[in-house]
């Protein structure tokens, strides 16, 4: 069972794996799996994953046989385990507990060689689809208090296959990050009676030049703090904590707004791995009125070292005006239909 | 002018360099300057660097000639500015300040074919008493809330240098991170009366399995909730908040525990990239009853990647304590004297 274990100093929260330790002889660098080997998120490998606990089929296909339009399955190396208690306890003066969650991949497409942003827009309405009905089911297990939704795109941004995927770990605490982004929304709310987020977009369509594109629906910026270059958010318009309780009719101009977004980074930064965060409330928190989901889109093109893992800071070279400009200008990049 | 932004929602900073900003076509792969190549560090080459602010030299050799053990230079290219006033306005919800601060490089050896691992003791020393002295100075500017020193080794840990040196980063405001620990370290103390570290300290030396290397004055060991694998922080003994009030003769058990923990990581896993943070009490706060200075040593196995942007929690699939073991039992390694 893997163990969460908390920094006693900060509250950093760590899953340390205690089953499967690496040796230090296993730290050679890590290979992506490539089409000429075998993968199995492909279809006709079905037998290759864990059972599916969501699929998108046509023709009434049984589940886990070909026919899908996208698969969500186990991790088949889980960084948390479904089965078990908590089981909270001290160790002197720390503090951990099982390493209970969840840990899903969402195959995304049944072709190895598309990728998330060459897919036509219903096949992302889909993941989207996908991402939304796992958080639901998975926010019902009382042992979870935050599930996140994220995606490494290439070796350089953690991929471990090359097939087009996403994933979603399910926790059993709120995290750091969360905490932290609900506290400083909170503070605001508090001061201002406004969601931090609503303003943010509001003064954005003010002030144009952060604003990478954006519909009926939902907004893509450059963060005016943005951490790496190339940064981009994408926001829902109105307010919305949970990204979950998004309305079937919305997804479609979020869905528009996700490929863009990732088609005008690939045009400008060609082949650039990137990670994507979805970001959303914790269902059994009260923080409706001033939390605000969105998804956060980090192109890995610097390096993170000893100023960024001392401080927090970040440097970045490039301007988020500068960025936003080359995205706005680039042609989005494709075959989407 | 470099320029400080901070995150409306969770009050991050980020330093964005607005003058020289780097378009997409900027992103190549980082290459790191080889000794085939031409040194700005070496020694003979004093005036491809600006002038020293702090030497080591032997039989009163001039400034920026050759002669010396140690140097310590601005950076030709920083991060931050040193002249200047911070001017710190708003933008509407947004805060920033100019980029004042200071950014300067530690070349610990006049000799190329050196690094900090393999450097005799009397080096390290020199490389010890350099870090004092310019926190010393640096700390005495009125614009400076706290002075960061830090390693990064090799290409991917982000050195774009291969002669070895660290970096001294003097900023306007305490960084997040430390913030995070001095608060987490005041509130134990408030509860407890004793100091946090203090406590991991003694809590270790009665467990034994975590503990590296120990000598009279200091303590090398891997942090029960390491974030990356054989993680390894050095801490002295003694409650000491502040880093540059270090008695000059500690330095010599300080710097040999450094060595050791270096050279037993490059033993155990050859030629591995790694950073290092040295985190001392800011200057002009009141935090010498619970801060307590040390060095996180972090080697560069694993990516960091979705998950971790998205969470703040990190995955470590090598257990501390299994760490802890074969480094211990490693072998120190290099000609260290």
């Amino acid at each position: 069972m893997p163990e969460l274990r908390k920094d006693p100093i900060i509250g950093r929260w760590v899953i340390i794996s205690t089953e499967r330790g690496r040796r230090p002889s296993e730290f050679f660098p890590e290979k992506i799996k490539t089409r000429d080997g075998f993968c199995p998120l492909c279809e006709g490998n079905e037998d290759k994953t864990p059972p599916e606990v969501f699929a998108i089929r046509e023709n009434s296909s049984q589940p886990n046989s070909p026919g899908w339009k996208l698969r969500v399955v186990p991790n088949k190396f889980p960084a948390l385990r479904v089965e078990g208690t908590l089981n909270r306890e001290g160790e002197g003066l720390y503090d951990k507990m099982n390493g209970v969650g969840a840990h899903e991949v969402v195959i995304e497409t049944p072709k190895h060689d598309e990728t998330l942003s060459t897919l036509p827009i219903d096949e992302v309405i889909k993941v989207l689809t996908a991402y939304r009905e796992r958080i639901s089911a998975l926010t019902r297990d009382p042992r979870v208090r935050y599930v996140l939704v994220f995606k490494n795109h290439g070796a350089d941004a953690g991929a471990s296959l090359e097939h087009s995927h996403s994933q979603i770990i399910a926790l059993p605490v709120v995290p750091k990050r969360v905490i932290e982004e609900i506290d400083g929304a909170r503070a605001y709310y508090q001061y201002k009676d406004r969601c931090v987020f609503c303003d943010i977009i509001r003064q954005e369509m003010g002030h144009k030049a952060r604003i990478i594109e954006e519909n009926r629906v939902a907004i893509a910026l450059a963060p005016f703090a943005s951490r790496f270059p190339f940064e981009t958010w994408i926001l829902p318009k109105n307010h919305n904590a949970y990204f979950h309780y998004t309305q079937e009719a919305q997804f479609e101009d979020v869905a528009s707004l996700l490929s863009d977004s990732l088609r005008r980074i690939d045009s400008t930064l060609p082949r650039s791995p990137y990670n994507f965060m979805l970001h959303t409330a914790p269902s059994n928190e009260k923080d409706e009125d001033f939390y605000h989901w969105h998804i956060e889109i980090i192109p890995k093109l610097t390096k993170v070292a000893g100023f960024e893992w001392g401080t927090g800071f970040y440097i970045n070279p490039t301007p988020p005006e500068e960025a936003a400009k080359y995205l706005r200008e680039a042609q989005p990049r494709g075959n989407r239909g």
